[in-house]
């Protein structure tokens, strides 16, 4: 059971709690039409990191919904790309921070354009000013608390395409919007999904494809060294809506730049 | 320069970066028909914290809004009091996490009744399994990332007052929804300001009061022995809203209760 809203007629009610304490989720999934490239996954992230937080919602009920908002969002034409946002909150009720266990949840859902394209030659990044924070028990989860992904998000300009965040050990964990995957000699390295503030699912989807091609792929912690020093033959950041990005400018060192992965792997084809 | 909205009359646009990141803060202020307790403080607060997040709004503006709201909502009678809420976002607007500089914040107002009064003779408290993280550049800011309080909020039941969340060092830090003072033989404990998730208004105000009395207030890390130990004379929560709270039991284990503090200070007759 859930409580539809559309973006385009309204916002959620004033006493939402996904407002009041960020109580809640979201998916942002790129679209092609009518077509979500790794819906399912989404789907499947949602319902499974709702059910983390306490919040019920069912894979019938968002795939559902995801087909309601394809006819009704996909409006310039079958092929054009968009993004589709499904934000997912514990609804209304409970007294203060403590919530009622009968509240429904409210989905409000809503389209945007598709960002501009990465540069497929390599983008400018650098180290972020703010240290990272997470919480084991919500690692991994695309909650409604992103505030430290804002502040980092302001060290952003126009020339620099994103900030890899670190935690308090130092070690570094992602972007504001990307996870981290990088190319040593005899396969990848990516920091472990337990440790991370959001488990993306272009690097789960990704991380698969490598393993089964028989690529050895390795998931520990990161530090400045892995990412600057000899072993790193390149660095790509991993966005569901971006794609595979290859990093060319690491905080004014130049990295190898390999575009081979993103070549090899078309996510934006896996339409479902 | 603010865009103000009544909780009455409806929610924030769809489009708020509140609800879609937690990117704000709020304040609860207990009012007493039109004046509220501690108001100044609260105002203060939210002025400096909001700079904090690269928000502006001035001490003007939000004392005009809570004279308008003490006009509007204050609607029982001149003494019956009501909590009023104020949520402050960063407004709409940016790429993503990415806020636009030019953004206005938007402010929502709302009104809720005084919840339960706190026991006089004490509470029953727990320690809770949630554990608290608390990054540098919010620290004691009452952001809308509210998240961690909410899932140890969801451990308290009926005969529960409130739960006692650690940090990563082990330390207790203070409760879903208020901050620990513990009074010892040559004084008071309390942790440190900057280590707090949420830096409360009370604990502000009874701490400069205690001082004032020329009594010895340590800030500094408490450990469960602080609590448990034979030192402990007494465990108070602080809230503006329920004001001082002496507690009774903790972890199944019975405290020395001093019901003198909440005697001592009246913070409810402080009505501005």
């Amino acid at each position: 059971m859930l409580n539809l809203f559309w973006a385009n007629e309204g916002g959620l009610p004033a006493n939402d709690r996904g407002l009041a304490y960020g109580d809640g989720l979201f998916e942002t999934i790129r679209m092609e039409g009518r077509q979500g490239v790794l819906l399912s996954r989404h789907i499947n992230r949602m319902v499974r990191d709702a059910a983390r937080l306490g919040i019920t919602i069912s894979r019938g009920e968002l795939t559902t919904v995801c087909a309601q908002a394809a006819d009704r969002l996909s409006l310039v034409s079958d092929d054009a790309g968009w993004v589709l946002k499904l934000t997912l909150t514990r609804g209304a009720g409970g007294r203060g921070y403590r919530p009622d266990a009968a509240s429904v949840p409210n989905l409000l859902v809503s389209a945007a354009p598709l960002p501009p394209e990465p540069d497929p030659a390599g983008v400018i990044v650098d180290f972020s000013r703010v240290p990272l924070t997470v919480n084991p028990l919500f690692a991994g989860i695309k909650s409604l608390n992103r505030l430290e992904q804002v502040m980092a998000a302001r060290e952003l300009d126009s020339g620099l395409f994103e900030v890899i965040m670190s935690n308090s050990a130092g070690h570094l964990v992602e972007g504001t919007r990307t996870n981290l995957l990088v190319k040593v000699r005899d396969g990848w390295v990516t920091p472990a999904s337990a440790t991370l503030a959001v488990s993306g699912i272009l690097r789960e989807w990704l991380l698969e494809r490598l393993r089964e091609r028989g690529e050895k792929v390795e998931e520990r912690p990161l530090t400045t060294d892995d990412l600057l020093g000899p072993d790193c033959q390149g660095l790509f950041l991993l966005n569901s809506v971006l794609g595979v990005v290859p990093v060319r400018t690491l905080a004014d060192h130049d990295l190898p730049v390999d575009t081979g992965l993103a070549t090899i792997f078309h996510p934006f084809e896996l339409l479902e």
